[in-house]
C-alpha cells in the first residue's frame, strides 16, 4: 500500500497512541497505519516528524494534503493547544478547529479541540470526536453515551449537542489497584469468571461505600486461599463498575444509553447495565472516530 | 543507655518498620530503639540478627531474656508463620504465642498471631496487640475500636473478646492514588485545608458511587485552575473517609468508638466522625502496644 495517495488523512492521537487512517476521494479507508507514540511522551518538535514518518507515504508532492486530528495531541502537553469548546455545544465545530503550523508544506493539519464543562469542572478530548461521529448516523439522538475506557465518560446529548457529561476515573483506579496496592499478589493480569464479576458488581452497586473494604475482602480472601486470581480480576472489575453505575443512575434510568469503547469493555458495560436494571446498545468506536473526524474534515473544506 | 538490662523485651514488628523497647522489673521502659528493617525488605534468616543488633545492648549474658514481639513478623512471609486465631476469641490468648527458635540462647522469642474472620474474610496482625492493650484499661469496654492507617480496622469488642471486624484499604487508596494516577499532577506531598477536607468528606459520604467521579473532578479542577495542590490533597483525604464512614455505619452509629492510630490520623477521624453525626474518643497508640505485649508478656511468664 505504499504508493497509495490520500485526499485526506484522519488521526486519532491519544496520550499514549496514534492510528492514522488514509481516506480516499468518497471517504473509503484506503490504508492504516499505528504507533504507540502517544501525546505523553512526545515532545513539542517532534509531533511533526513523528506524524510525517507515519503518513509520509500517503502525501503526493504536487498538492496539499488536509489532516483532521483528535485527541490529547490538542492538550496542554501536545503540538498546539486547542481551547476546549465550553457545553452545551455541538461536538465538533468548524470555528474552533486549531490550525499546527508545519515545515512540510504537503500537509495541512488542524486538531479537534476538547470540550470542557464549568460546573461542576470536568473535560474531555478525543471522546467529542466520538460523540460526533455517532450522530453522523443519528442527529436526533437524545439520550446518554456512555464511552468506557480509562476515564469513562458519561455525556449527555440532545438536539446535536453535548449537554453536559461526568468523568469517572473507573479504568484508572482498576489499573492502580490491581498493579500497585497489595492486591497485586492476589490477581492475574489476565482472564475472567463472570460470575466473580457479577458478584462484584451487585456488592458494589449496593453498598460503594463498602469499596475499600470490597478491596481489602479481595486480598483476605485470597490469602485464606478461597480466591483464585482469575475470579479477584473479574471480581475487581465488576465492583468498579457496580459503584460507577451506583452513582451514574441519573444518566441512565431515564434514558436510551449507547456504547462507545472497545468490544470487551462494551460488552461488559452492557452486561452490568442489564444486571441492575438498565440497557445499552453499542456503537463501532472506529466508526464513530472515522466519522466523527470526517465531519470535521467536510465542516472545513467542502464550503 | 548502653548498659541497661531489659527484664523483658517488647517489640512492634511490622511490615516496613521495627520497634523495640526495653522494659524494666516494674514495667517501666528502660530504653527505645527503632529501625527501617521491616518484615517485607527482611528473609527468614534475617529476623534473628536483625533483631540481635538493635537489642543486643539490652540483653544479659547471665539469664534468658524474654521478647515478645507483635505484627507482621509473623506472617506467612515472616519469620515464623504464626496461625491465626479465630473470631470470637481473646486478643491475646497465651496458649497461642508461638515460638521462634534463635541460635542466641540469651533470647527467648514469642510472637502474637494475628486474628482471623471466616465470614466474611478478613485478617488482621498488629492491631489485636493494641486491642488486647486497650482492653487492660478498660476491661469491660462494650463497643468499637477503630484503628486507622494504611489497613483501618474496625473492631466490635465485648466481654473482653473481638467479635467481628472490617478492614478498609482506605490508607493504601490514598497512597496509590496520589502517587500512581494522574492525580499526583495536582496534589501536593503535604500541607492541609480544613474546608477542602470537610468538603470531600461530605461529597463521600452521601455519594460514594460517585468516587471515580470526584477524583477526575480533582484533577479538572486543578487543569482549569480552580483547585491548589493542598486543597486537592485535603479533598482527597476527605472524600475517602467520607466513604469509609458510610460504609460503616452500622458500626458507629449504635455503639461507642474508640481510635487508636497516629495523632494525626486520629484528629482527622474523630473530627469527621463528629461532622457526620457521631462521636469517638482517641486512645494512646504506643500505650496500646506496649499495654499489649505486657498483656502477652504476663500471661506467658506470672504463672
Amino acid at each position: 500500500m505504499n504508493n497509495v495517495k490520500a485526499t485526506w488523512i484522519a488521526a486519532d492521537w491519544g496520550a499514549t497512541h496514534m492510528r492514522a487512517w488514509a481516506i480516499g476521494i468518497s471517504g473509503d479507508v484506503l490504508s492504516y497505519n499505528e504507533s504507540n507514540e502517544g501525546m505523553k511522551d512526545l515532545q513539542q518538535d517532534q509531533f511533526e516528524p513523528t506524524l510525517v514518518r507515519l503518513i509520509g507515504n500517503w502525501i503526493g508532492n504536487d498538492k496539499i494534503t488536509p489532516v483532521m486530528a483528535c485527541g490529547m495531541v490538542g492538550a496542554r502537553e501536545g503540538w498546539v493547544e486547542t481551547p476546549y469548546q465550553q457545553t452545551p455545544c455541538v461536538p465538533i465545530n468548524k470555528n474552533q478547529l486549531t490550525a499546527a503550523s508545519t515545515h512540510d508544506s504537503r500537509i495541512q493539519v488542524n486538531l479537534v479541540p476538547g470540550v470542557m464543562q464549568l460546573e461542576p469542572a470536568d473535560i474531555m478530548r478525543g471522546e467529542e470526536t466520538q460523540i460526533a461521529g455517532f450522530l453522523e448516523s443519528d442527529p436526533n439522538y437524545d439520550g446518554i453515551v456512555c464511552l468506557p475506557g480509562t476515564h469513562v465518560k458519561w455525556v449527555k446529548v440532545s438536539e446535536g449537542k453535548i449537554r453536559k457529561f461526568t468523568t469517572f476515573m473507573t479504568g484508572e483506579l482498576f489499573s492502580v489497584i490491581s498493579l500497585n496496592t497489595l492486591i497485586r499478589h492476589s490477581i492475574d493480569a489476565s482472564g475472567w469468571h463472570q460470575p466473580s464479576f457479577e458478584k462484584g458488581l451487585m456488592n458494589g452497586f449496593e453498598n460503594p461505600g463498602l469499596i475499600a473494604s470490597e478491596l481489602f475482602s479481595l486480598r483476605a480472601e485470597s490469602i485464606l486461599g478461597e480466591l483464585d486470581g482469575k475470579s479477584a480480576r473479574a471480581r475487581l472489575s465488576g465492583l468498579l463498575l457496580g459503584i460507577e453505575l451506583h452513582g451514574t443512575q441519573n444518566y441512565w434510568q431515564e434514558n436510551p444509553v449507547v456504547f462507545i469503547g472497545s468490544e470487551l469493555l462494551t460488552k461488559h458495560y452492557q452486561k452490568a447495565l442489564q444486571i441492575v436494571g438498565g440497557n445499552g446498545l453499542s456503537f463501532n468506536v472506529e466508526i464513530a472516530t472515522l466519522s466523527g473526524l470526517s465531519s470535521a474534515y467536510k465542516q472545513l473544506h467542502n464550503n
